[in-house]
């Protein structure tokens, strides 16, 4: 649009843009799938097709640089995973939000892996704490699809907080487990624990009790809660002596 | 023994041992309660009553090499942690290991967060792995508590491996929020959130079920499995329309 008012400039800044643009696409897909070690600058430059001189203009500190970059673009990628439209079923909304995050997983495997696994290279105080951002807004918009009339008290905060740390252990094990189960499965798994962590802090803690009643009644008999009582119920069953 | 056999070389190579224990102590003890950051080895000769150039005698690797053998020493004690007689409700046994590590946790606090928080000065892959082979070891411990015929398949050890990560989370985040609530209430939270899980795997896996029966029947209506059956009932009463 601002082309027409003064071309060359325009041209210029969106050429800036681009290049970024086009060295951090480079970048990702590099750190996506090999570890942060395996990766060089040379590299970066080849995939972008570019000089290495270059790619030092718009990232001076260097490899450094471009990971923490391509990391934080990662990060608010991951983190549009949990925005959902607030209606229907709860499971509905988590199951959608938990299958982006997997894809996002399968998508960036060894760079998902190394950066988590923690002992990187490039790990420092700034990637943890972008790495923990994605934790906490997982937190948050989880929260907020619970509709609470005040902030989540700590046992429901610790509850979903233990939950998303626990989807990012077993989102490694797939990984280290060469991609199985298929992720269907792993999706089923995760959100099936996710009703079972929420329903046992349900009983001590009466705000996640309420958020549990509401949520059930939006249930359907066949969706990921109506099939996991089924399924579940006559496991229990033997614990008719406790009651 | 073999100190009346060579009297000196024996008492030189005891005193070896136990300077180096001291100074392993004083290590840990600081490491314990502050980030690795703000230890240096001044403070280790220090606390340890010794010149700076003693400690580099023992290790000539430094603080890093002081801080991963202080290390070695803590993940030893920790994976004691889950070491328990294999008798009595499953729920019984799980209740004194998680107080065991919970007890660990605030004994060693500020360490414990920095070490688990990542992006530290003195983390490598031989931290990580540390670290890691305490998760593997206490998943192991859990494991062999269920008595399992055949090794644990996949679903089974994915929840065991998410519980243990989950534990390490809620931990963090106790420390976070200035030790509250009281451990009492914590270790609830965390067993209680363990039989959910496992329940919840139950419903798909046979192996699971198995475990989940077995287990049932050594658990007293007193029992955390009774308390958590009785109190989420109620909640979970509305879910009847889903089965």
């Amino acid at each position: 649009m601002t082309a027409a008012v003064s071309p060359t400039r325009a041209y210029r800044r969106l050429s800036v843009e681009q290049r970024r643009s086009q060295l951090l696409d480079a970048a990702l897909s590099l750190f996506a799938h090999r570890a942060p070690e395996e990766v060089s600058l040379d590299d970066v430059a080849a995939a972008a097709g570019v000089s290495r001189p270059l790619v030092y203009r718009y990232f001076p500190g260097g490899k450094q640089q471009l990971y923490e970059a391509a990391l934080r673009s990662a990060a608010d990628d991951l983190e549009q995973c949990f925005a959902e439209p607030q209606d229907g079923p709860l499971t509905q909304r988590l199951s959608r939000a938990v299958d982006r995050y997997l894809a996002f997983v399968d998508e960036h495997d060894a760079g998902f892996s190394a950066l988590l696994q923690g002992g990187s290279v490039v790990e420092t105080s700034r990637t943890t704490a972008i790495v923990d951002g994605v934790r906490r807004s997982a937190v948050t918009h989880i929260l907020a699809h619970m509709d609470l009339a005040e902030p989540a008290g700590p046992r429901l905060r610790t509850t979903v907080r233990m939950w998303v740390t626990a989807v990012e252990a077993a989102s490694l094990i797939w990984l280290d487990e060469d991609k199985r189960p298929p992720l269907d499965e792993l999706r089923e798994l995760l959100v099936e624990q996710f009703v079972a962590q929420v329903a046992a802090t349900a009983g001590r803690d009466p705000q996640t009790a309420e958020v549990v009643r509401r949520a059930l009644a939006l249930e359907s008999p066949d969706g990921p809660v109506g099939e996991l009582v089924r399924r579940v119920l006559p496991v229990v069953a033997q614990a008719a002596h406790l009651v």
